[in-house]
């Protein structure tokens, strides 16, 4: 299957832009991390993304696999940026990326500087989150102003997107009331939060309140744009607790967003690939994909596939490689994504579980066709 | 060992009856599927279960491996509903049918008619939550009555039972208290569930603590008839708080249980497998299957098997199907356990870590011994 | 690799010591559990460890392997206790054992003895609700007393040690508040616990005020003496509640630990594995081992370790055996991890995803750089 699959268009449903600037080495080590902070004498090098990011992205810049990372990263530098780029993420067999704008959007590439540089199409997904942090920083007058703003501008963000997108999982867990809140209360913790924000008290939209009207907000226009509401799910910054980041915890928001039949697209979910798999089962209107993690465990991203496979609909998988900041990412998780696949349906077909010609179809479906059933990107 | 293995007769200690009318497509791909709603434009064949059905089952109709869902289904039309489940449920090398009546009985088949239709001895298991709810329709007069209309019914369904079995996970989930309650709470609680039920406010038992003390009269019977109590343990309904369906969420009542010498047969278990084989460590008591798990992960069986493997004593693992409605999840069940044995212990013995011998023994333990120990099936 | 890791020096950084006096077999069958009651008519040579036990400890007492029961116990019974500690936990290649002295320490050898018998230079790491424990024997007159009292004798036993252990996940779970709680508060609390103890209400510590007064006490001896708290994870004794066990539970205490540059080493980890390596991710203080499981799951091993290599970074893992009272466990340990890392490393090579060089340096990581690195062990 690996010719096969190697051939295929991937669309990437969950991925961000890359930074700009040539990076030196604790930069660079500091985007290899999901951490804060280094550890004195080690590197990030010495971790299965360390291994994979030497031996499949070293050839793209003109070195051996298996380059030490000082070589790595001085052909690297010898690079421009827009070069390295091009070389990574632009060598992906991705046909469409699907960007997630609302994290540290000053620091990376928009999406139509990733498609300048990159030659693949990309359109936006809108983070919620981030769309309300902004209008507050607009100076609404109360509470009942910071809703309004956020009605408009959320609806005008969503009119030239593909999808919306919730890290609710980071700010309050999945651990929270799951019906929409009354007005009067959303504008009460509207003007609460706007003081907090004016005492320096608060940096970042957590209130639980807030972000359940924006959930069903986002909800909303989904179902009018017909396209999916992304959660984020498990794996990811240290402050979350993660036991309450399993997606099952969401099953009632996710019930009500089915009975709207607006797609629920589920985020990397390790160390819940299991629990996602069964929404997705159940559910109709639940998909998954295994995004960062691929990356992040490297030689054994074939295991965290198979493990996804093992439940999940065939009609219900998706690719990305949510890779953020550097082009390795958007390389690895396509290369790590394709052999990943191609050992599982290999295996199958070897077991007599499937035929080629069925591979190829599940093939199909998780690298784009059920990307395409869902997104508006025609 | 795949031979001796396809040799040994399989006791499966949790089963359901089959439907017995034709089978439309429609009606074909719900018993496929643990959801209630289907996704416009796919269909159940696209996910594991469906390619183990038409691998291993299409030669059972007289079909090539891997034959077209449509194929499949014209050729199971043209036999009567018996011939497909002598054909497939009769098929299995099963050598005992301990079948749980409490979930649509109306619907599928008894134990009577199974055993005469698959020609394997068939007993019960008594689901206690469908016995509650049977009485509560014979128009108690008030909780008391309810309670002793209960207790009665429940005596005598024991009686002519191998065991009982709760499906509290679904109902209240595992987090509730675990001590009996007082008959006072018992027959308030009752009045209240049946004023509910006569307002049209209930439609199931979901009280706790009714279920508490069903569970505890449950042990009680269990103890006096020296039989197991089943607990259903994660994968299933869409409206379970499953972090709450972990099994070693109920310790305090496995402990309890162990105290009176109950055996608690723990069902499914995904994706709480090693919880599962935790339990059945430390407690003298906790058995465990991974039934239905088995066919919806179809080509990946063998890991899950692989894992309840990991850790379960060898006298504490049991056969299921968990099959319910389709002839076919019976069949397949069956032999994808056996292949995924034979896989399991061929690999240890590859090893050096068993010999042949042992290897065997182990087989007959999980396969029969086991459930013969703990069952009255003599 | 096989052969290069055979070779490597080991540090045990968290076992116990062994039972001096000779095992009837109920005796060994029980340490052979982490249950508490035998299963009539059955044997703990009937799991996992069994398997593995006579397979790789029968040669080491001069018999073939896969031994019976029965011919191992007498063979073993036929040496004199020292012998076979010497035959066994003496031939792990373990150049270093950082023994936790605060289990039943009466009932097995002290590091002393445990060197002295091995051979292998032993060090003390003390559990500090043990500490606790043993100044509340001592008869302190109030909760003050009892405070100053630990505080005396925790920061004597600190000295003589190379790190420092809580089992609070078996006491109170890892879901307790986690700042310091107020000297106040502790004095009134550990009044309560002395009364409760002198009426006979308690026989250990398991109030939460105190546990998280040690906890704190603890950390601000691992940063004067610049080493470790281990932490017990998941998989125990049978009254534990495991899911909140899971050490993402104790991330709050996790991140005040981190500011002090306090390395936090989570023991055995199961089920909770990939949670703990997302902390060694995030976290630049957390360390991992897989630790007991490894002989728990004896020819499953290999599936355990490899799943702690999905994600850990290579300077973040560490080595143990979690061996108590039985020889034989530090010998499996030691066997069983060999055997495991080799073979998780021979798989990456042999997909081009390490070099022999650079798996030689994960493997030497693992075996013993990174405990070298965090324990003062020289």
């Amino acid at each position: 299957m690996q010719s096969f699959i190697d051939s295929l268009p991937l669309i990437d449903h969950h991925c961000h832009g890359v930074v700009a600037r040539p990076l030196e080495r604790p930069a660079f080590e500091a985007l290899m991390s999901e951490g804060h902070k280094p550890v004195a004498g080690c590197t990030q090098f010495d971790k299965p993304l360390g291994l994979v990011l030497l031996r499949w992205c070293a050839p793209q810049l003109g070195l051996e696999p298996h380059a030490e990372p000082e070589a790595y990263l001085a052909a690297r530098l010898a690079l421009s940026p827009e070069e390295v780029t091009r070389r990574l993420a632009g060598a992906t067999g991705v046909s469409r990326l699907l960007i997630d704008t609302g994290h540290r959007s000053d620091a990376i590439l928009d999406p139509a500087a990733m498609e300048n540089v990159t030659g693949i199409p990309a359109a936006e997904v809108v983070r919620i989150e981030a769309v309300m942090e902004e209008v507050a920083r607009t100076g609404p007058a109360d509470g009942a102003g910071l809703r309004k703003a956020f009605d408009d501008r959320i609806e005008e963000r969503a009119r030239g997107a593909v999808g919306l997108k919730s890290i609710v999982a980071y700010r309050t867990s999945f651990d929270i009331v799951q019906c929409p809140p009354t007005l009067a209360e959303v504008d009460a913790a509207g003007s609460r939060w706007l003081a907090a924000l004016a005492a320096g008290r608060s940096r970042r939209l957590e209130d639980a309140i807030l972000i359940r009207y924006a959930l069903f907000r986002a909800g909303e226009l989904c179902r009018t744009h017909r396209y999916p509401l992304q959660l984020h799910v498990g794996f990811g910054d240290a402050d979350i607790r993660m036991p309450k980041c399993d997606p099952t915890v969401f099953t009632p928001f996710i019930a009500a967003m089915e009975e709207w039949d607006v797609p629920i697209t589920l985020l990397h979910c390790y160390p819940f690939i299991r629990e996602a798999a069964f929404l997705a089962e159940v559910f109709s209107n639940v998909y998954l994909d295994i995004g960062v993690i691929q990356n992040f465990t490297g030689p054994s991203a074939g295991r965290i596939l198979a493990e996804a496979m093992e439940l999940t609909p065939f009609y219900k998988q998706l690719y990305s490689s949510d890779a953020f900041g550097l082009a390795e990412l958007h390389f690895l998780g396509a290369r790590l994504f394709r052999n990943a696949l191609a050992k599982v349906l290999d295996g199958w077909i070897a077991a007599g579980d499937a035929t080629p010609a069925k591979a190829e179809a599940i093939a199909r479906a998780i690298a784009s066709e059920n990307a395409r059933r869902i997104y508006p990107i025609g």
